[in-house]
């Protein structure tokens, strides 16, 4: 940690702790898989040693944010426990289970003038993470990306920057016991909205792409300010599509899970689309298994028809993530339908077809442009560690490098190595 | 091609040409791959049939560049003849003959669950790309990014205007015929340069990537004002280090291969690095077989001392891209200052290591960050078409997304299908 904060500007600040991470960055390339993993096993039981000052950097963190009048979902998300604290480090210690992707030979071939060709994975280099409350994402995501082999600069939520520091100076402590650079994880120390800017500007070529964890707010400002490549999603507004071949009782079994097994994830279920051909035998079985659960239905004028209890859904409800026990409900023509509903509100995060029409599901899967598409499954699958990924630090929705789950191979790019004999070009 | 151009300010000028293209991009996204090969034929076909046309709009571009006293180099490149013309239209059918990568299923696996995932390659969406006076670009790269299921909007150099519009309207031609939205190539009408800073900032979500081909100032300020992903390089500062254990007869021909067969393509060698314990066993003998053709050696102390008719290289020569009949040479201690070198002073784009030692290759392929490494053969072959991916678009040598040559396949992204049978998550 830089020990002369109070003396230097934002700015030099900011570009110091960049070109201490790529020179971190500069060694964890080659580190080899051993020594990050002996590191991710000592950051661990660092962890663990350090409960009582994570704990009390927690208490002094959670006051603030009560004196500030903070929400109670708000406070759950930045309060830590003992069996919080163990859970972190446990997810640290999956992450040395992880395969390691530096060095892995994606393809390789051998043209016929005999050059042999392999494209390989490395790291990206230096990854800007910005965050908020939860102050687990401090050693999950300095983990991720020390597995991919990248140095990691963390922006933290200021409500909760005594329990990130205190997370954090066990997980240098775990570096050091390894002998990796302890500047390849770094937290930023101050908490002014500044240092977000330099850090979207690249601290001088020095990040190579942002990942920003949070809510709308922060990821719109990291959107509109980055100059560097960012691996975001807006949001997930998750659709089904019931369609007129779909098995009733797994349609009712995949929406309720879908919408209320977790209504706070980026992969539940918000709008839900019905085939007009089943909506009289389907709908209202549907509506009432989601009522019975206390799911609050927003239905268009067929679903107020047909079903009981439906809120009139207006033109806003289309395009809104509730993140809660509320969904959208429309009825649809046909497939078509239901595509240019998803073209026109989706975001690119999941959508789902129920339907046991194989044509029909082919067409969904090729033609909705999303990171994600399901046939016949809940959409809350949408998760790194549900795809076998292992951990994720993130969704991403957009078209470049990354998209869906964000695991550590995501964190990677690659070279060519190229071996000859002496070829020369003709 | 917009025909009210003269009353729309660039700003609305430039927003409809993205409406158009993502219209467009939709349609591309699913067309087969047969209607894209048709259009590419089409396409061909009626280059040749427009030779005409097109001679005739290269004319006007010619007589107003030598009008503006541009350089004979210049000239030759904007200039198009029978011949050349026939190369594009050639060109357009070698692309007809590349697989088509959308839809093709980079891996697949199957979760414990029974849920069965595949990663599918999908289109990247509207590809813009800014380029400088070689008209045949205009061809090349609308058909890779057609192939590819992508929109493209296109910026020629005001230089060929004429020539680019000609072109254009025989790629129009052949989307029409084959069914395809005339609107998946699009040129800029106009040559202001806020027509480019449009493009820059994404034509309102319109752009998903900027492709830049030309020279240093435009890949810059591509480089400094997109607020959207760059596929870009700024320049190929090639390095060979030859090391202790490198064959002399094999150095001579991979560096004379490397410098001299084409001295203006980006992976033409510009600094040689030597071994001391072979600089005056091979250093000699390379330098004088790159002297009997012609170029000029700038060297270090060790050089000078070693051989004859040096240039004094100055601390410029370390980081110039000549492309030109010139080498920066200088003896190194071992790997490490040869790495180092290359570290401080590369472009990672493209660089190589001459030795016997598999154990230095090794460390060299593993260490060096560029985005193509060799081990014994010329630099020369940093090349799609020599890579086998038959024709690129440019060479990237950014971390995200494409690196190395951008073919057809760099010019997609991916999704997931999920393929279930009503599972839900627990």
């Amino acid at each position: 940690m830089l020990d002369t904060v109070d003396a230097m500007t934002t700015e030099d600040l900011m570009a110091e702790i960049g070109q201490r991470a790529r020179a971190a960055a500069r060694v964890l390339a080659t580190a080899p898989t051993s020594r990050k993993n002996e590191a991710l096993a000592a950051m661990a039981a660092a962890v663990r040693a350090a409960t009582p000052d994570i704990l009390a950097g927690n208490r002094i963190d959670i006051e603030a944010m009560k004196a500030n009048g903070q929400a109670a979902s708000f406070l759950d998300r930045g309060t830590l426990d003992a069996e919080r604290i163990e859970a972190i480090a446990k997810a640290l210690e999956d992450i040395v289970a992880l395969d390691d992707p530096v060095g892995s030979v994606m393809t390789s071939w051998e043209r016929p003038n005999g050059l042999k060709i392999e494209r390989v994975r490395t790291p990206l280099g230096v990854i800007g993470v910005i965050y908020e409350s939860r102050p687990n994402v401090t050693a999950d995501a300095g983990a991720l990306c020390l597995k991919a082999g990248n140095a990691v600069i963390l922006r933290g939520g200021s409500d909760t920057i005594h329990s990130n520091r205190a997370i954090h100076a066990a997980l240098r402590s775990g570096l050091a016991q390894a002998g990796l650079p302890e500047d390849a994880i770094q937290i930023v120390p101050v908490t002014d909205r500044a240092a977000v800017g330099e850090m979207l500007r690249g601290l001088g070529g020095n990040v190579d792409v942002i990942v920003p964890r949070g809510g709308r707010s922060l990821v719109e400002r990291v959107q509109s300010e980055a100059r560097v490549p960012v691996f975001a999603h807006l949001e997930g507004l998750v659709h089904i599509f019931i369609d007129k071949a779909a098995d009733l009782d797994m349609a009712v079994e995949v929406v309720v899970n879908s919408k209320l097994r977790r209504t706070g994830i980026c992969g539940a279920l918000e709008t839900l689309l019905v085939h007009k051909d089943v909506a009289e035998s389907h709908l209202p079985v549907i509506v009432k298994a989601l009522q019975a659960k206390g799911c609050e239905i927003r239905g268009d004028s067929r679903t107020r028809e047909l079903c009981e209890n439906i809120v009139p859904a207006s033109e806003d409800d289309w395009s809104t993530e509730y993140l809660d026990r509320i969904l959208a409900v429309k009825v649809v023509r046909d497939l078509d339908d239901a595509m240019d509903h998803i073209a026109a509100f989706g975001s690119s995060h999941t959508d789902c077809i129920v339907t046991g029409d194989q044509a029909a599901a082919d067409r969904f899967q090729a033609e909705v442009d999303s990171a994600i598409v399901l046939h016949n499954a809940s959409t809350q699958f949408a998760d790194g560690g549900e795809f076998g990924m292992g951990a994720e630090i993130g969704i991403a929705t957009g078209r470049m490098h990354a998209r869906g789950p964000v695991g550590v191979e995501q964190l990677t790019s690659f070279k060519y190595k190229v071996r000859g004999t002496g070829q020369t070009r003709s």
